[in-house]
């Protein structure tokens, strides 16, 4: 992909732009020239920190709103050639406690942005960040995309209408969409104070501090993963290529690790941390899927995507960085 | 089943209760005596009239309240056994002009609905309307449980997340909860003043007007129907019937007809009407699923169920009804 010649000089909105994958990808796209607006709630509670985009913030348009405001969204996605639609409520534990705010972003702010999209500028290309975790407990390993859909909580229903809702305004009323149904994302720039968008967050926390990791069950449970760097090219490659409208497609990593695995990788790459094996709080244990992992051949074959950072150089990478910054994710922002 | 002896005194909640089905379903309870009480909006463009409940009036409570009030739903869950969820925008067309008032009756009161059970009746027992329209246009027939997933409009993706929720409250909360999928179901008490219940509501009116019975397309495509008497009695057994916690059920019927043969059997029992075969409207043909019959086997082998009333002789039901108290379902409500 000439990316550069691609995205130079194109107006490109990112939702959830000072957020972990938004802010990687939008430190991408600055260095195409591309013309980059981010939306940011920066609700504390979510992913977005500014000091992700400290060092390209006069590169781009920081625009502090909610996906949920229907007239600010309707406004920004005027005159744009792409939008990367990555804001989101990620924690599955408060989609069960706070359901109604995890359906207004997810699914609710998903068809206001589409059906501003469909007034104001039909012709702009959208690609929608959605999750594995719609497809439930797997049925059969890898969980390829044809996989049956059985979300096991609030997060997964509503992720799924907002996918929904993209495939639908892609088919019926032409503009163009799909989506990526991403596995487990991590480094530089994910939320670490707490587990709401991953857990591996509080595990590089925690070893950071030299802190316990806490492996919940009986560390057994199979996981993928996707380093940003991957993600951002997955989400470039989606939007350039016209074949994928219309389409979701799996992101995954054929290095599959338990996470007793990850754990003892983060223990053998950090001297002095160490993990725990621990039960499952009850209300995770209620929602766990058991052993997931994807089958990314779709999108390796159609758009030519595959990951190419390995799993112990990623988590190395993320040691770095958050040995450097950590204070910067802890405090309130 | 002893239906009497299960539903005397106890107390029931309908939404849509002044709608078809609703008041189908409020006038058996009330011969059960169950103490019925009735949500129903009475949004005009919906499914609720008063003259369906006109004989049973003084037999039951009726409140008229949006299931979008979450404030006046959490008061009147309160103290019932069950909770018959059957409210709801139906019309295709109007989820893709106005998606956001779809997915707020359909997704979003759902979900308060069920939290307010969550939190003030646990105990409650809820059978969820649902529908076939979320299998979208279908890879084999007849249509099982297990047939994918895939609506092709906004109303199919909101409905599924309204089910969904019910399976997720009855799974991780407790709240006991079924759903039943509907395919079209026909009666008196139906709409019939437009298409946006069901297409058979304007054939009816237009038998008994003389006016052209419009069918679209080639008239080939195929499609099962449901009594509003046989719907009712499935409804009532999914209620009482604690092995239905958790599960979907499919309704349906043997008897599959042509649309054509449809219209054709409405002409022969309504002298003086016709048919007229023309091509689709374009926003119409948009959402069109091609051929649909459904497989009803888990609930007839779990359950008990089965449609008992023939095709011909609904239609005849449906057309003395009319012909008697048309207009009824034609002034504004």
């Amino acid at each position: 992909m000439k990316a550069i010649e691609l995205f130079a000089d194109k107006q490109v909105l990112i939702t959830g732009g000072a957020g972990f994958i938004g802010s990687n990808l939008a430190r991408r796209l600055v260095s195409f020239g591309a013309r980059v607006t981010l939306v940011d709630s920066l609700i504390p509670l979510y992913g977005g920190n500014l000091f992700n985009i400290e060092d390209i913030r006069d590169r781009l348009v920081l625009n502090i709103t909610d996906v949920r405001d229907p007239y600010a969204m309707a406004y920004l996605v005027r005159d744009k050639d792409y939008l990367f639609n990555l804001a989101g409520q990620t924690s599955h534990v408060d989609s069960m406690t706070d359901p109604r705010a995890d359906l207004d972003i997810n699914a609710a702010a998903q068809l206001s942005i589409l059906e501003a999209c469909r007034e104001h500028n039909p012709a702009i290309k959208i690609v929608f960040a959605s999750t594995r975790q719609l497809y439930g407990k797997p049925e059969y390993l890898p969980v390829d995309e044809i996989h049956p859909i059985r979300p096991v909580d609030v997060n997964g229903i509503n992720k799924l209408a907002g996918e929904w809702y993209h495939l639908l305004y892609n088919n019926v009323h032409g503009v163009r969409a799909c989506a990526l149904r991403l596995t487990n994302t991590y480094g530089p720039g994910m939320r670490v104070k707490d587990a709401r968008q991953t857990f591996l967050g509080v595990w590089l926390k925690n070893a950071i501090e030299g802190k316990p990791i806490l492996v919940y069950g009986d560390g057994n449970q199979l996981r993928d993963f996707n380093y940003v760097d991957d993600v951002v090219e997955a989400l470039l490659l989606a939007a350039v290529d016209a074949g994928a409208n219309g389409h979701v497609y799996n992101l995954g990593n054929e290095e599959v690790v338990s996470l007793r695995q990850l754990a003892q990788t983060l223990v053998e790459l950090r001297p002095g941390s160490h993990f725990e094996i621990v039960p499952f709080p009850p209300e995770r244990k209620a929602i766990d899927i058991g052993d997931y992992y994807g089958n990314y051949d779709k999108i390796r074959t159609e758009l030519g995507w595959r990951p190419k950072v390995a799993l112990r150089q990623g988590l190395s990478a993320c040691l770095a960085y958050y040995g450097d910054h950590l204070q910067k994710y802890l405090d309130d922002k």
